[in-house]
């Protein structure tokens, strides 16, 4: 019989933040699978759960270098696949362990749909948002009565994201900040009136900063891992 | 020195799906404040962190009932939080507890606001979604690349609901599916070459189902708590 593959969302950084069910799985894995931007290179989703690997576990990096290029991205994700596949064929069950929500922006998401197509079962346990973290440390609501929330990525082109914040009328949570913070600047500086804006970088790290002072967008230094609370203002009731 | 409110995301269901942080802060909390919509009736969140109250935990119900006059609402948010407030002021910290995650669409989020207007400090804790519970459950992506994820309640007029459907180009996540079941299926049935529907009701319970056949919206003893996620297809890559 084959192995199953389970993708576990592990939180936002805080290594309070992952659920017992995570852990659970964490602790029996006979094989984890994390990912690396090199190799080499430290995983801020394998430092999270360090504490909980079993000795007797093989864990194992998966490449996962950023790149703008479709098919160099298409290519890295179907090689990861094929590392998981080689264990899963083998009868083992793996683990592979993501930031954040297991479903939401992540690689494991390509990996999971890979090993579907090619036949392998898969499991998923979800992880505390980036968002949901956000709004936790700001104490700020996402959304109230019957608001909506838009989670945007700030990895889309200006026109895009400008075309989505032209027609909020809720909240609007935006991911990687530091990717279209000048564009959300521009935007957002005649409007303060209207908008209500907050800011969590690094969450739940040492280094967790808050703000709700647009002009920290002008800083170039921003780090990659902020996410933007925006909120329209309504009248008091 | 007064006292502290911490609320408690404590996830969509599955008693699993709680984090260690919930965890660390209920077992050693003196007060713990928890929903009910009827005084004596169960409490699904209580439910779920149940093994780890201890029993020097003082457990306080917050009667919350299901109101659609927003003055009655308003009234009973208040009440609920001179309740806390009346255990904050002896100097005592206090936890409250909410299904799912803590900042969205949850009472405490009114409550939190109150408190502070009050003057009282308050931490929050984030918890598991209902959309990362329900794409978990259903191993489907929330999101891929640069798509958005509009989470929108099921308890929105019918014309707000289709006005958002009319212009959606990645992803929703709607709630409370039940109250809207009509609407949706009418809008969806001509739709269905170009829309993936996916449901999960009861999610992290032992009646926990998943269906991805759009007649189900039909039902019209459809649970409450269930989550649609409807994707735009796109063409292969």
């Amino acid at each position: 019989m084959k192995g199953i593959l389970t993708g576990i969302g592990v939180g936002p950084g805080d290594p309070e933040l992952v659920t017992l069910k995570a852990i659970n799985v964490i602790k029996k894995t006979e094989v984890l699978f994390y990912p690396v931007t090199k190799i080499g290179s430290q995983s801020a989703a394998l430092q999270i759960i360090e504490p909980w690997i079993s000795a007797e576990t093989r864990v194992i990096p998966l490449l996962s270098q950023m790149t703008s290029n479709p098919e160099e991205r298409k290519a890295q994700r179907l090689l990861q696949s094929h590392q998981i596949a080689e264990v899963l064929e083998t009868g083992k069950n793996a683990v592979m362990i993501t930031l954040g929500d297991a479903l939401l922006y992540s690689t494991y998401s390509y990996v999971m749909k890979t090993l579907q197509e090619m036949g392998y079962q898969v499991s998923t346990i979800p992880g505390i948002s980036a968002p949901s973290a956000a709004a936790a440390s700001l104490n700020l609501p996402l959304t109230e009565e019957d608001e909506g929330l838009l989670i945007w990525p700030g990895t889309e082109s200006e026109e895009a994201l400008i075309h989505q914040l032209e027609r909020m009328t809720d909240n609007i949570a935006l991911l990687k900040v530091s990717a279209c913070r000048e564009a959300l600047y521009k935007w957002l500086k005649p409007r303060q009136d209207r908008i209500c804006f907050s800011l969590a970088s690094r969450l739940g790290s040492k280094e967790e900063s808050l703000s709700q002072d647009i002009e920290i967008l002008k800083d170039p230094s921003l780090p990659y891992m902020s996410v933007a609370l925006l909120k329209v203002k309504k009248g008091k009731d």
